[in-house]
């Protein structure tokens, strides 16, 4: 076995998830809709585990988190009072030439190379004769929408450019049935959206998102030490999935990137093909949003101790992750390639907690009626606890290598044998390691395997 | 123990799901936005677990439905080939006087008692002469918003108002890849928006609410067949969710009733307290959708056997449900209120399989560190595979209540004969009857507690 040394590109990554529909591109019969995705089955099976695993950490195993849906759509005053009407934009500068619009702060900055002015394509903005740039304006990145059938009496509303506001306004809803007293959160996983004119890199930035955002709210002298803790946690998850850890670092903002609400923050950074970049980030927000919307709405949102009287509004601690981004993280660090017996194949080396399909059942000969009979039984039997995927089409190694590419952990064959001796085939997909099982010994073969701890087998 | 037979009311399902934090108005520190709600803790679990149960039957147990997760925001021709722009509109009339906006078919229907003219509360617009209502218009319900930064060069797109656009466009990239040939089914759950001024009755119809549409694409000749056969699996379903039969029932549309887009269509509807309504849609879409984006896109939609030749546009049935109006099913039909020990209870009688908490761990003395240590030590153990709570505050009776109003089916019990020989009790929600079990075989009696068949105790 000789493993690749080509690096993984993110053309290797879009041309993976196209070919065995894990993402496609958005409105795609119409001519698409720039920087929209659609997730086939593989992807939507992908995120759903990633979605459970964040669910499962953050509030099934905790005692100090609850789960909260709220609206995308929220009262507009929560956007005032958060800042996002006056400051959640973009410096923005129009080319009066090409008529192209571009942000201020990436025009001299090489990282972003695809800015052209389109009627110079080789040539930045500003840098031709022909570029006529106008002041830069700021441009808020929510999207706007109206409420209500008349024009006269409805409101103007916008579609939530991120999950957290929804949480803070439910503050005193939720601790007081809770029951809870600070150290608690609250957390929430649902779509947001945001007009951004640069998003690109597949589905790093799209207009429509899924955060995982939780909320911890805590006294305001124990915020530094929450703060910690929870970068340690966050980092060990994504460890817990499978991510190298060569390849997630985390890094403190500088000062003058710190966002208005926040006294401090650090990314958990992934290795991209388009270098290191933010795939989580972990802000100590202080009392900035408790305070804004109580000043806003005039409900005190605050802990109050019922018996001693005690009194004061919390801090918090913010871990917030794209759903979409994970999934992306996490397609990248599986993805391999591999010459195995003088031929390549493409492989995903997925933990097999978030692997969308968790086995394969294989007979060996598709036509041979007690084969078939004897897989979809197993097939059966198997499906009341997971997805699995029964394949009867084709060579046995074209349908291995079909798993590989999804990244399905194990491969179940049923074959000559398995009719003399009710003993089965199990393939590893990272080993290729071969054993055989007694077929009624499966079910729990594979409760076992994908519990057991697993660790990338991909070179650091 | 005596059954009451008060009529379980809207009113109630309200307050209680206001009480024990399933649903809360949204945004309601600034006033609320209206027909919009907020899913708590309890109601998040209950949520997820009813559309889990609706995933694993549509496709992890299926050989023939793959899932989807399109965009909310499509491309605008999506919705002008299926028609929603020019025809998904409500007759809308205005008054001059009070200036709202009523629905033309409501104004004359006893059912809509809600529609009041603001000018005068007691009175119907029409009825007072102080009502001067315009000629009637067609309002449009989808929701817009514009894409892309600049006015000139921006796109007005809407927010989709249900999922099944989303599959359509997707069927030749789904069916290419998913090797499947018809009949097989696109499956999707996801956030729909629309901009209705008449919703109402809690979360039976909301601003944007989650859906969960099948499209299944059959040859023809077998479209009606088909219809037939998802009318009784999707009944099954609501019925297998623990949904009373005796409350359920088939509608088929009357003529004038149907959408455009189909030939037939019937409804399962469910007797709420506002009457009996629509639960579900199954319709036979015909070949409307498919022929409709092939006309507007140039993109041929339809099905070719690669070997025989042999193509035609399928035909398609869907089974459209709305999520949040089946969780409100399942709250009604499991609010139960009974005398024990002369004591009033209320007791949702979910079935297990989507209760939000699976079990309670009590320690019968919130004091005795023994009692806790060993409620903890399970509660650990349990919590690896289910949501489970762990509560020792109060008597013993008030937290049995408590659970007894979320639905939790089961609650171990940690006593002092625990210390003595390692049993405790185990109670059932629903029957109050108490058994003792070896704690180290709490797990696997859990286990197969939450697989047994049930059936609601209610009375039908």
């Amino acid at each position: 076995m000789t493993e690749t040394t080509e690096p993984v590109t993110m053309d290797k990554i879009v041309s993976l998830c196209r070919r065995r529909g894990f993402v496609f591109p958005s409105s795609e019969i119409y001519g698409g809709l720039g920087s929209s995705y659609d997730y086939g089955h593989y992807g939507v099976l992908l995120k759903e585990n990633v979605k459970n695993a964040w669910l499962q950490a953050m509030v099934q195993e905790r005692d100090d988190i609850v789960a909260l849906d709220s609206s995308i759509i929220l009262h507009p005053q929560v956007w005032e009072a958060s800042g996002h009407v006056g400051g959640f934009a973009d410096p923005l500068v129009d080319c009066r030439t090409c008529k192209q619009r571009f942000r201020a702060d990436h025009l001299a900055d090489p990282e972003h190379e695809e800015i052209r002015c389109g009627k110079r394509p080789s040539k930045r903005p500003g840098e031709t004769p022909d570029c006529d740039l106008t002041e830069a304006r700021q441009f808020n990145l929510m999207f706007r929408t109206r409420v209500g059938a008349l024009e006269e009496t409805g409101t103007d509303v916008y579609l939530r450019p991120e999950t957290a506001q929804g949480i803070f306004i439910n503050f005193k809803n939720v601790a007081q049935i809770a029951r809870r007293k600070p150290p608690f959160g609250i957390a929430q996983v649902g779509k947001s959206f945001r007009n951004e004119i640069t998003p690109g890199n597949f589905i790093f930035r799209t207009l429509e998102f899924e955060v995982m955002e939780m909320e911890y709210f805590v006294p305001p002298d124990e915020a530094g030490e929450w703060y910690r803790y929870w970068i340690d946690h966050r980092l060990a998850w994504h460890v817990g999935l499978g991510v190298r850890e060569s390849h997630l670092r985390v890094r403190p903002h500088e000062p003058d990137e710190l966002s208005h609400y926040s006294t401090e923050t650090s990314d958990i950074e992934y290795l991209f093909p388009i270098g290191w970049s933010e795939l989580e980030g972990i802000a100590n927000r202080g009392d900035f949003d408790l305070t804004q919307h109580t000043a806003a709405s005039g409900t005190k949102l605050e802990w109050v101790d019922a018996s001693s009287g005690e009194r004061y509004t919390p801090h918090v601690i913010e871990p917030a992750l794209g759903l979409n981004r994970s999934l992306l993280t996490l397609l990248i660090d599986a993805y391999d390639e591999e010459i195995v017996a003088e031929r390549e194949r493409t492989v995903l080396r997925l933990h097999p907690r978030v692997a969308p399909i968790k086995a394969a059942i294989l007979p060996l000969i598709g036509k041979n009626d007690e084969m078939v009979a004897k897989s979809k039984a197993l097939q059966q039997e198997l499906r009341k606890d997971w997805l699995v995927e029964y394949d009867d089409g084709g060579a046995i190694g074209r349908r291995y290598r079909r798993q590989d590419e999804i990244g399905t952990p194990f491969a179940f064959t049923i074959d000559e044998q398995t009719l003399e001796d009710d003993t089965v085939t199990v393939r590893d997909r990272d080993s290729l390691a071969q054993e055989r099982l007694p077929l009624s010994g499966v079910h729990d073969w594979l409760d076992d395997a994908l519990e057991r701890p697993w660790k990338s087998p991909k070179a650091d």
